[in-house]
């Protein structure tokens, strides 16, 4: 499997840590050199493995925040 | 691989939809018949398939909902 570049450009929120340091992290992450995106997902200490996530435009990310908004 | 069972018990919020029908949901999902977790993916149009995805304790929802009510 060919490699995947990425670059954490910012970090946003760690929202948890897992008793063996995972970190539940809202990241804006730079893909192969391509302009970075919002990423919600799993990371293992010092970043060394990724957990699944999803990656976010800023029109999702602003439609989630609505909704969490209305939430209770 | 063994089938995953789960059931989309209640869907949040629709954040965007693709051309090809794919909507990108924040749902709470019961996944083999556990407690439902939040849980943010793509979906296939008729949930024949789902995309990669985080689940989130309410907990972590929380922190995720003040982090977006900071940025900009």
């Amino acid at each position: 499997m060919a490699a995947i570049q990425y670059e954490i450009v910012e970090t946003i929120a760690v929202l948890s840590e897992s008793p063996k340091g995972w970190t539940k992290e809202l990241n804006l992450v730079s893909w192969n050199g391509r302009d970075p995106k919002y990423d919600l997902r799993d990371w293992a200490p010092d970043k060394e493995k990724m957990g699944k996530g999803v990656t976010l435009t800023s029109e999702e990310l602003y439609s989630l925040k609505e909704a969490l908004n209305e939430m209770d």
